[in-house]
């Protein structure tokens, strides 16, 4: 759940930037207090939905989501492949796949999927991450069949040729050059990752180095398709009004007619070597405006967890940064030494999770003693823990945003297909809050002292370069 | 060429360690003084030897280089493949099958091959680089064809078995725990190497990941040795009382009946992003002693570099830090921070090579200090080169030290193997001492400024810890 502060940054997770359609409304939520969720939510009668999942013969998994508010349904198929399936030196090829699926079928021409789902109302979109490739669809409830019909279509029908793969490579390039090398934020992010993981596919960024995107070819595409895009790789969603049993009819009509792939077994990717030693990262870059520093730290995701400690995860960064009231923003806005100070916990991944710090120092202020702040705030924490008054008040401000979220037919469908895509249960996913409401100060406490080891962790700082002068590789001036 | 510095840390690359018998003889060198080495090398008769190659039929190269000064024979195969091949997810296999390759074949049992050499009075050994894997054997003359067809039989006739891989896996580990977990030093080397390098296989270490190394199999090893062991992957060198016919008829009789294998080509692996940020890496741990700082620059090699290049960064290492007379030794050492300080070009990689410093400050220095004092001296250099008094004391130094070492026979006999073996020619090895000696002033501060750029950098710390209060990742003290 992004901390206020990690919203001013643009794009600290690039790949992840053509969800915003989707997030933002939950993104919001902190922003309008507490008090006034809570009362907006039990306005609109929001409950957390009834969720019911089953397979079809082919292996594919459905979610259904019912939602009879109004009458429409959000689509999606999220697949079990993300840029962590990328191969050595093919980095991008997952993230350009995801491009290049809105080419030709043996049924539709190249662009026709977009331009189908536009003439009938709706919206599409797709997203690739390190964990998972998503394909999104939002129309009036009539369309569904349609909609599946051609989702199935592109799963294992997809005509690729050289010129389209030519084209689209451009465009993934001049993607790159914009959101990425056009933001110094973005690449230092980039470096950072490439610093926290040694071994494991995240240290790569999921748009691809651009070396190694430059020569992505139609055969490693191909290659990737044929073998991670089948039924029993990818998961369904239904969010909206429909019944399960509509949603098994239809699923059965469409997907159901797609064979398996036999070849596909669990997900298994290089994992890290232990944690021995800080790094640091130092960007400099011209078009930096104020220095920025960030901080990641390695730590366990949702799906990579023992059970509960993800949950207190989730209420640590929320008490170290997750709004105007959190240790991090009291510490370094409210004493005037940084403009912005939060923490954010990046959650959803299949192998580990991270925990995010950013502080951007006000004018006159350094570095080091922004950065001398925030370590002083994350060693109390470590040595102290929290107050019963914090966890209480991270506890309702969860609550309050996932209730919030819960009234969203996207962010739902979001939720539940992001969480069966790496692995976990719609039951796991449903025992969250409960989760989060049985954790204890000293849960917070351990979870501090484990997560928050210097070791574990690589600090980055962006800087405009002070002088044509030499200072040394990393001088903090 | 180590400098006296370096050769007082244990182990900086500890795949490198078991060549210490071949190496020592040179890097004793420096310390005898040029004016004794010129004289000494005068005084052996020693000069450049003759060297000719050619190939064999099934592809095999072969590099003779005749010594009729004793009746004794080096024997090499150098393998065109190392653990910048280990598949990500296995690292490590490169090297655990070097020593599988002293195991059974279809004519000999286990262990024989090293006792029959022992026998004949020889002695063998092998190592493992990124780049390349090699075995040696030295013996008496008449023993040459022995060596050969045991050597010969080994590239295509390896029998492993489950237990013998099970054993060797433990040996292997065990070398893992006490080369390098077992050294604080070779941890932190290996942590600043995975950090200089964010996409080639150099930032994995050449032994492997424990965690991946536990896992290694038989299939494991016998997939990378059909791969890769074959005579079109592989060069001959034989050193010694040999003529080239002599080695001709003896290697077509022996490696003349191995097949190619057609699946070889040209080796490529994933290169590097562009190096935009400079890192840092600290290492707290209980068993250091004093503290040490290494600092590595992303730097070309012989094989990678324009011609002259490489030439101009090993003058550029020897002026920083070759010997006592060495800026950083004078600074450093002179002016009484470090006890050590030095620098040290790795120059034989396939895709590129490293320049590294070493700093140990004196008891009461701080790093920070001893780092300020190190980074002042590299941006003189930058900024202003070196003298001419330098490059001619730099130039006579690296001279001297090839004369000795080309007394040598096995490290002769490793100077071409291993140039050879990245794709090198005898005559590109041939040129350096000359194009060494046309090295001018400007090229040495041209290779300065570009080679010594912070974004090229990591610098790494190794302390022990100051107290258990946690003083914030990267504290400095």
């Amino acid at each position: 759940m992004p901390s206020p502060a990690l919203r001013a940054i643009p794009s600290v997770v690039p790949a992840m930037k053509r969800w915003s359609a989707l997030g933002k409304l939950a993104r919001a939520a902190p922003a309008l207090g507490v008090a006034a969720l809570l009362l907006f939510a039990a306005g609109t009668g929001a409950a957390e939905p009834r969720v019911s999942t089953f397979k079809l013969a082919n292996g594919m998994e459905v979610v259904v989501i019912p939602d009879h508010r109004v009458p429409v349904v959000t689509h999606m198929v999220w697949y079990r492949v993300g840029a962590g399936e990328d191969p050595w030196g093919v980095s991008g090829i997952a993230h350009f796949l995801e491009h290049l699926m809105f080419k030709a079928t043996g049924k539709i021409k190249s662009g026709e999927f977009s331009r189908i789902i536009t003439r009938l109302g709706g919206r599409d979109n797709a997203a690739t991450t390190h964990d998972t490739t998503a394909y999104y669809q939002r129309v009036a409830k009539e369309h569904l069949r349609a909609v599946m019909e051609l989702e199935a279509d592109r799963m294992v029908n997809l005509r690729l040729n050289e010129e389209e793969v030519k084209t689209e490579r451009n465009v993934i390039l001049e993607e790159r050059r914009t959101n990425v090398d056009g933001n110094p934020l973005s690449l230092l992010s980039e470096q950072v990752a490439a610093a926290l993981y040694r071994n494991h596919p995240y240290h790569r960024p999921a748009l691809g180095w651009a070396h190694e995107m430059a020569r992505l070819s139609l055969s490693d595409a191909s290659q990737f398709y044929r073998r991670y895009y089948a039924p029993n790789d990818a998961v369904l969603v239904v969010a909206g009004d429909v019944t399960e049993g509509e949603v098994r009819a239809l699923a059965q009509a469409t997907y159901g007619k797609n064979k398996p792939n036999a070849a596909i077994g669990p997900r298994s990717r290089p994992q890290e070597p232990p944690d021995i030693a800080a790094r640091r990262v130092r960007l400099e870059d011209a078009r930096a405006g104020a220095p920025i520093l960030l901080r990641y730290y390695r730590v366990a995701s949702y799906a990579s967890a023992r059970a509960g400690d993800a949950e207190a995860l989730e209420l640590l960064a929320w008490i170290l940064g997750g709004d105007d009231t959190s240790r991090t923003y009291r510490r370094l806005v409210g004493e005037q030494l940084a403009s912005t100070a939060g923490s954010n916990y990046e959650s959803t991944g299949l192998d580990s999770g991270r925990l995010a710090f950013v502080v951007i120092p006000l004018p006159g202020v350094s570095l080091e003693r922004a950065e001398a702040a925030l370590d002083a705030t994350i060693a109390d924490v470590m040595a102290n823990g929290v107050t019963q008054a914090e966890l209480d008040r991270a506890k309702s401000a969860l609550e309050a945003q996932r209730v919030f979220e819960s009234d969203n037919q996207a962010t739902l469908a979001n939720r539940y297909g992001q969480a069966v895509a790496v692995g976990r249960s719609v039951a796991d996913v449903d025992a969250v809050p409960l989760r989060i409401q049985q954790r204890t100060l000293e849960d917070i406490k351990r979870m501090a002292g484990e997560a928050l080891k210097p070791e574990r962790s690589v600090t980055g700082t962006l800087i405009a370069p002070a002088s044509a002068e030499n200072a040394g590789p990393m001088a903090t001036k």
